[in-house]
């Protein structure tokens, strides 16, 4: 066979409400793609059946599975040491599940798997804001708030390939109580469900008024929009919300001493109002020495594409034959 | 010239009370050593002029300067980047020192420079603890809280060469004065000052006899001598030390799931009064996956020791001409 034929990749991104998967050539485009809703499956191996299924049939409409070399995926709580994914907070399927093996086995191809803020790191360095950067910190701030970081141009994948959990930082001792089950970590004030929390908090602590007490099931981007309109405690939220994720990256920046910060995910783009007490916090509580010194920004690459993407440059870096067993 | 004579290197800790210089052979033997007090120079320029003349008649009586390939220096705030010591808090030469230049300019030799927690987790990786790791933290807890991490195999010094700077991590939000300007850093908790600021604290708030109350000028070492005859006050002094360093680390920990955390310096010389709550607050706050899988141990190698050769591993890895300007 001729080894030339092999120009194309599986991108793949397993996140809690959809599976995109894409074909992606060398240079990054992506020349089919589709998903379908994850939580579809609550059998992580008739959630396999289901994918390799799908991804066999976009081969074949797209120049053919011998066409491919190895696939790339991007999920929660999965180790790349291990190719597991492993108690995850967020999925439905629980415990230890062989995602790399089982992939691997129905489509007969190499497949490496990555953390999901991992693989949105990859993404970044290799087509985004993070592009030439050899020491960054990239953040997503979702459900749950991951994140991974790059030293000396490689991505820190840990001894566990668990490093950069960044939302289980704690941040109040004995604070809120966590998913994981921890307390007072930076997820419980910072996540999702963390923010609609502060606004709660918020509304029972006083009797101002506000539109978010019209809302019935509120949500950051709900919150967000109150924000727009002016309403005080929509714009409190968020500054406390910045304020403590801001005290989290300089913990995060005082270790690490990266060129830059890159925010992505949903709740990236509450704008200043996140934004401002996210730098002035950030600033009060750095190291002196890199005070002024890192970039906090927003990327600009559409969260999809993003991850996508980043599988698609992890399945690059996999030899042809898969190491997990 | 024959190259192949060139089979010593020069290792130089500076520390805040001691400078300590030796020549070190290939195989990490020490041929010689000496040491000075660094305090006795409040100029930088006196300094190294001082240091260069010692080194000068070290290497005359031990061979000759033509035998020494390079110098690696161990020093506090110090950037491996641009070889400058900035703003160091603990040294009582101010602003910008550029001692990788200086050292270099006096003697003819290339130079590297590290911070001393990458230096002490260079000594470690090269002849300690932490032989054979590939992802490993080392706290250095004295006076200044300092760390190192390695990645991969790779210590990571960051963007500017400032990173690790673990002491600057701030564990309570609006806390103590630290030394740094900022508010609540683990340093004011368990850094030297730290630790008897929170047995002075401890005495203030009750009337609990102690043999604390005794003692002058009280030091971690008399602390921990009180926990040995059984002191409840200088227990609890400790307890609460180890419960702050238990969370900064398990924070630590949660971004860079490491094999091991290290500690050195005279504080970790403070035994179970220390490492128990230490322990059982790292294993409270540290990311549920990695609960139980990450050994804290106490170095064993001495800490003049492991600097010493730990700065002349770095000067191994300096090409024979200098970067610095």
């Amino acid at each position: 066979m001729d080894e030339e034929v092999k120009s194309k990749v599986i991108g793949v991104d397993i996140s809690i409400e959809r599976t995109t998967y894409a074909i992606v050539d060398i240079r990054g485009n992506i020349l089919a793609e589709d998903s379908f809703v994850t939580s579809d499956y609550s059998d992580a191996n008739e959630y396999v059946t289901a994918l390799s299924e799908r991804l066999y049939e976009m081969m074949e409409a797209n120049g053919g599975y011998e066409k491919v070399r190895s696939i790339g995926i991007s999920a929660p709580s999965v180790s790349s040491v291990t190719g597991c994914i492993t108690n995850a907070a967020n999925l439905q399927w629980k415990g230890e599940i062989p995602l790399a093996a089982l992939v691997r086995d129905r489509m007969g191809m190499a497949v490496a798997v990555g953390n999901d803020a991992h693989v949105a790191a990859l993404g970044e360095y290799t087509y985004g804001s993070a592009h030439g950067m050899k020491d960054f910190i990239i953040i997503s701030l979702g459900v749950g708030v991951g994140s991974c970081f790059f030293s000396q141009g490689r991505e820190h994948v840990g001894t566990g390939g668990f490093a950069g959990e960044f939302g289980h930082c704690c941040v109040v001792a004995d604070g809120r109580e966590c998913g994981c089950g921890n307390k007072g970590c930076l997820e419980s004030y910072v996540g999702a469900n963390g923010v609609v929390r502060t606004a709660k908090d918020l509304m029972l602590e006083s009797d101002e008024p506000s539109l978010l007490r019209d809302i019935d099931k509120l949500t950051p981007r709900l919150i967000y929009e109150c924000c727009e309109k002016g309403d005080a405690l929509a714009i409190e939220t968020f500054r406390q919300t910045g304020n403590k994720l801001g005290l989290g990256l300089a913990n995060y920046a005082s270790l690490i001493n990266p060129q830059a910060i890159i925010l992505t995910g949903g709740i990236s783009h509450a704008g200043k109002y996140l934004l401002e007490p996210c730098r002035e916090s950030f600033e009060k509580h750095v190291f002196p020495n890199m005070r002024g010194k890192v970039k906090i920004v927003v990327s600009r690459m559409d969260n999809r594409e993003r991850d996508v993407l980043g599988a698609a440059a992890l399945a690059w870096e996999v030899p042809e034959y898969s190491l997990f067993k």
